[in-house]
């Protein structure tokens, strides 16, 4: 995969300082080439059609559910499928790089946790290379979770605005971005800073989401017109794929509504979003190349964000599920990490 | 669990200065917005009375012991009842948060283990998010020990005055406190820190009781009247609770004394008491919430400190016990902390 993905996270308070004039403009352009695409890998991934969709899940006979269907009809996800599709052979003639480089922005003085997570998932789902662009407070901390990870003590407490141009780089070279965590605070401040942008995925948990709806749709969230509120909200951040994370992760990028509700585990835990956040970022950068590389009839093409987030989702799900089997209650994120390698091989094995 | 706990370890010597006039104040203030109820969750165990009381243990026939047993009878818990009652049952439904958040405040220039071992201790029970509010210094080692932990390096090397402060705040919100380690020094020269709170737990061992009692009673510990004295100590201080560790935890509300007496593991490695106060102070979340959510007739209700000293005492010695048999005489805390999930399912399988 020659595209690196990021995964956005945990940005600290707006400063108002210009990222271009600032003093560490030069120290940051260390992460900006490390998402230079490189050259792109061989499509190796035999032409077929995507098959991520089944059943629509939404049968109720009511007239409001009829109304319902007809405006955002929500359908469950193959998710299987989805990630057998999107998943590239292991090829030797590869190059490091060539399966995923993921960019993760996050980490000040509070919060390590998140983006570590976030970084080591991507790798654990077959990423190659895992950056993280964190404070200096952060880095030494990082660090020392883990020796796996790239991680770049170049921001300053507060980086609001450099995250901001690290976006509008990110969409102009193309490159996926998954928005999470306080990155979310970040863009419901800005919307221009997604807007438009089709390879922007916003993962917002319960509460981020009436936070989203609040803000940009001006109401509160309706469980009654959920679908079509979300259609609604994606539509008015104009264009970026939402994945609003639940009991049901349900996936909208303003034309289709999924869910993916394959059961994971009743633990919640702090720091599973940051598991999602890394591992959609590494499926949405196979998907794009996957799409890129199989000529689709236009009208059959698929979001490559939409099966990103539903290969991700299902992912996290199958890893939570098989770590609360062997720790239950006292399951943590570090248990879920483990088994997302067995959870992609049970799937969609590496010899296949 | 819609409410947070507290485990207050560890805070150096006084100095003298004003918290809410203090320049670290406003950074303090992200503790208390992480100690505010979310929206409570919905009561989901079935209404049931408690079984925690089961035959009393002192059955001498002597005039001295007659008396003693009118005073203050032993009761040897039922803890596993315990446990299994209050234990609430893992909803899928439920978000991040709703099974317990954890807030230990503790961990400066000189200590940083045992906020981590309460910190961590509590994940491992089942709370959703562990905080650990500390000094910068101790902030980087412990956010080091593990991924899993939110570590705020926001208190000043001399923090007994914030200290204070947070336990006045957690005592207006009803947030269950646990008083251990140097908390106790603080708190036995401010005896009115804790006074008339129902929900402030001390968990002094043998020699922050001998403390206690020397400061609090004036008087030195007479084994022959060991419950009674217990019970002059929490009535002395007003209303609090009181867990006397030792080969048998003693546990006192001011109203009935109860003990667990399972046999543990003879290694007294440094650290279990700091398991213990993670421990208990999830427990007593549970537990107060269990209590809210099952209306109980007012003369059968228990305290839900110490329901949550029982069932906190009881897992700690039944993953010792664990952790021993594997380790022998090489045990140390970390050990007793990975037994931690397999005793809870033990006693209170995640699938009930």
């Amino acid at each position: 995969m020659s595209r690196p993905t990021g995964a956005w996270r945990h940005q600290p308070q707006h400063r108002g300082r210009m990222w271009a004039a600032s003093p560490f403009f030069r120290r940051q352009l260390v992460l900006l080439r490390s998402l230079l695409p490189q050259s792109p890998p061989p499509s190796s991934v035999a032409g077929c059609r995507f098959a991520h969709l089944s059943s629509p899940s939404g049968t109720s006979g009511s007239l409001r559910a009829a109304r319902a269907m007809a405006a955002a009809t929500v359908y469950e996800a193959d998710a299987e499928a989805v990630v057998r599709r999107i998943t590239p052979p292991l090829d030797r003639a590869r190059h490091k790089g060539q399966a995923g480089k993921i960019a993760v922005i996050g980490g000040c003085r509070e919060y390590t946790g998140a983006p570590y997570f976030a970084a080591i998932s991507a790798l654990k789902v077959g990423a190659d290379l895992s950056h993280v662009f964190c404070t200096k407070d952060a880095a030494t901390v990082i660090k020392s979770y883990s020796p796996e990870l790239i991680v770049h003590p170049i921001l300053e407490e507060s980086y609001s605005d450099c995250v901001s141009n690290i976006m509008k780089h990110a969409r102009q070279a193309n490159i996926p971005t998954v928005v999470d965590g306080d990155g979310l605070f970040l863009i419901t401040n800005n919307l221009g800073l997604v807007e438009g942008n089709p390879l922007a995925i916003l993962t917002p948990n319960v509460y981020e989401y009436k936070r989203l709806v609040q803000k940009v749709l001006n109401c509160d969230v309706n469980e009654e017109t959920a679908s079509e509120q979300l259609m609604e909200l994606c539509h008015k951040i104009g264009g970026v794929t939402i994945m609003q994370k639940g009991k049901a992760d349900v996936i909208c990028d303003g034309k289709t509504v999924t869910q993916v509700s394959t059961f994971g585990s009743p633990r919640r835990c702090g720091g599973q979003g940051d598991i999602l956040s890394g591992s959609v970022a590494v499926f949405t950068s196979w998907a794009q190349h996957f799409i890129l590389s199989n000529e689709q009839p236009t009208e059959k093409r698929v979001n490559p964000t939409t099966l990103g987030c539903i290969a991700g989702s299902l992912l996290l799900r199958k890893a939570a599920s098989l770590a609360f089997e062997k720790n239950k209650r006292s399951t943590v994120t570090t248990d879920i990490i483990e088994f997302l390698g067995k959870s992609l091989e049970d799937i969609c094995p590496a010899e296949h």
